[in-house]
């Protein structure tokens, strides 16, 4: 097989990079490993920057998302039983986010590909990128049982944490920055309507937790829970009961209890591979970084590494013009580093670490008391979280 | 004797103290263990907030501070060989610092209690605080080898980390918040005209470097050293090596050397102790709460405790309202919090740990990057180094 640009990958990177190559007319193939059950059913992230929205809608991507995402224009911050909420649109000239699941992205992107767009083939485990400083790079792949080559002009590896792309990269070139945290997140999707009309990010002596939604029928819930942690070992009650706690308040609010439809454990983990571009290879999302969830960022940062990708591509085609391309790797991270920075920030504000010194609660709360009464402070935050304008990024 | 207030300590917190009861017609007596030539000669912190300032001048004490202090209107941040300039006034609507040794401030505060204050006794030395829940609490101290007992009204303890005041403080009411940093400043003075005319905060991979002046002609300036450094361990062309590698830039900027006439190790330290008050003995200062210099909050904040506890006497005297008093250690705390919140902020940001992280550097210039890119983070920076008005602390 050959193609302009092999995508390794049909996650939102992968699936979105093939959707906006295609309307640019350049052609491209999409590998992806797993089947298309598995792929449309993967929770993951679920809250879209401004910015994502906005290429979402460009990209011809966002009529469901427009039904059915719930645009909120704010997040609240409880502690020490107080609530405090961050307005984001009054604080960023308008900018706001959408809740609309990753997965249900997935599903948007997979049917339009399908109907429209190039090949994206299920099943297709890429084995190796080789090349990758040559004029055509290479995916190794197996597929039903059989192996084969895709031919390409660019590989862009989507491919996950665990992917093959990142393994393209010269050892002795890459760079790689890390930081796991000693405590995860035990998630859970309850069929029960949210408590709150917007997400709440609990900092509590017990430990971080977080209420969020789905829809206006389901409830997303967020435990800190210790690192290793099963979630077998929590019951539904024990959990709800947790949630009651950690999201105390000193008015009459009250946590709505549902249905636990579905329970897991996500570790959490800052990473960085630096350069995000090799020769003709390119690493966009999960690939060449991972945020901890707490600042909503994993989703959005993937998206805007294949926008910058998919745009210096174009400039390069349409005008002749490789300086986008040879940027992208500098252009990426240093949005990549603001995303790390933030979510960085905002999980040692709200997490208690289990050697937390009176002091460390203190500054929390300090933290946070700083948020809640200065708005330059506030300000900060609430343009870390919306999200800055993807043409500004590239 | 006897006194309305008596006040352990003849720092700036407690001179300034003494200063503003007498200026309100209330009677106060200060013990000061040392003799005056070396509370004189103590060098301590340099820069005066806005309301500091202001506070001096209200008392009366500004004379010579506003003819030989220096206003500054920012500060600059050194990082990856880039320059970044702070501009105060812009960023806080018009609010600067001054650059007036703490030295200075005691000097002027010493003459003018000597010329029209109550007692100031040096070589004073308090031996304990006795009957703080009493209707009058008493001060043991020895002076020229006698005893004597001071009975008060109410008990200032501006003694300092190491006074005697805080262990006045019932030991089950008291709770203790700490840390200590792997690192410590070697501090020098020069006799060399400073090569910046604003204080210059550099992050470098070598460690923090502090460029900062005591006049026109005087330089003042800090390197990061590890904890138990001796100052003695550094020749004056190492310490000048040091610096001119940790403050490198890109463009034609040079590091001016000259004669060092002083050279000493300050350790780092955060630390609080709540409450500030029990009964009719209060804490100010040192004697309450330590922040690491990084913020220059330290001065500050004693100005800003002192001036509480003043205006909350005056106006229970005045108008019997005790609630300013009994507020005291709430009221001093809020603000006292921000500036350790401050103080950790800057610290953690501009020094290298000894057990940093590839990645914790990154975080720390992606922290640099956005304070030196996004006007919200920038302001949140300014306002908390500047300080907030005092009028708005109490």
């Amino acid at each position: 097989m050959r193609t302009t640009v092999g995508i390794i990958g049909a996650g939102p990177a992968g699936l979105l990079l093939a959707r906006l190559l295609h309307r640019a007319g350049i052609d491209s193939v999409v590998l992806e490993s797993r089947d298309r059950a598995y792929v449309e059913r993967r929770q993951r992230a679920g809250i879209l920057e401004q910015g994502t929205v906005d290429v979402l809608r460009e990209a011809g991507a966002a009529a469901r998302m427009d039904r059915e995402g719930l645009p909120h224009d704010g997040i609240e911050l409880r502690f020490a039983r107080r609530r405090h909420r961050v307005d984001f649109p009054a604080l960023t000239g308008g900018r706001s986010v959408t809740v609309y699941a990753q997965t249900e992205v997935c599903k948007d992107l997979i049917a339009l590909q399908l109907a429209e767009g190039g090949p994206l083939l299920f099943e297709a485990e890429a084995l190796a990128v080789e090349g990758a400083e040559s004029e055509n790079p290479r995916v190794r792949f197996r597929h039903r049982g059989r192996e084969d080559t895709l031919d390409c002009d660019y590989v862009v590896g989507c491919d996950g944490f665990w992917g093959v792309a990142r393994t393209a990269m010269p050892e002795a070139l890459s760079r790689v920055y890390e930081r796991t945290y000693p405590y995860g997140w035990l998630g859970i999707l309850a069929d029960v309507p949210p408590s709150h009309d917007e997400l709440v990010y609990a900092r509590h002596d017990r430990g971080f937790a977080l209420l969020s939604m789905r829809s206006p029928t389901v409830t997303r819930a967020y435990l800190q829970v210790p690192d290793g942690t099963d979630a077998a070992d929590w019951t539904d009650d024990e959990i709800w009961d947790e949630l009651d706690r950690r999201l105390e308040t000193d008015d009459a609010w009250r946590l709505a209890r549902g249905p636990v439809t579905a329970k897991s454990v996500t570790p959490m983990r800052s990473y960085v591979h630096e350069p995000m571009r090799h020769g003709r290879l390119f690493l966009a999302g999960d690939a060449a970084h991972i945020v901890p969830p707490t600042g909503a960022k994993g989703l959005n940062l993937a998206v805007g590494d294949v926008v910058t990708f998919a745009r210096a591509l174009v400039a390069y085609r349409e005008k002749g013009d490789a300086s986008r391309l040879d940027a992208y790797s500098d252009t990426c991270l240093r949005r990549v580093w603001q995303a790390e920075r933030f979510s960085y920030a905002m999980t040692t504000m709200l997490h208690r670490a289990p050697d937390a010194t009176p002091f460390d609660d203190r500054i929390q709360l300090a933290r946070l008391d700083r948020i809640t009464t200065a708005r330059s402070a506030e300000t900060d935050l609430a343009e870390s979280y919306t999200g800055f304008p993807l043409d500004q990024q590239d």
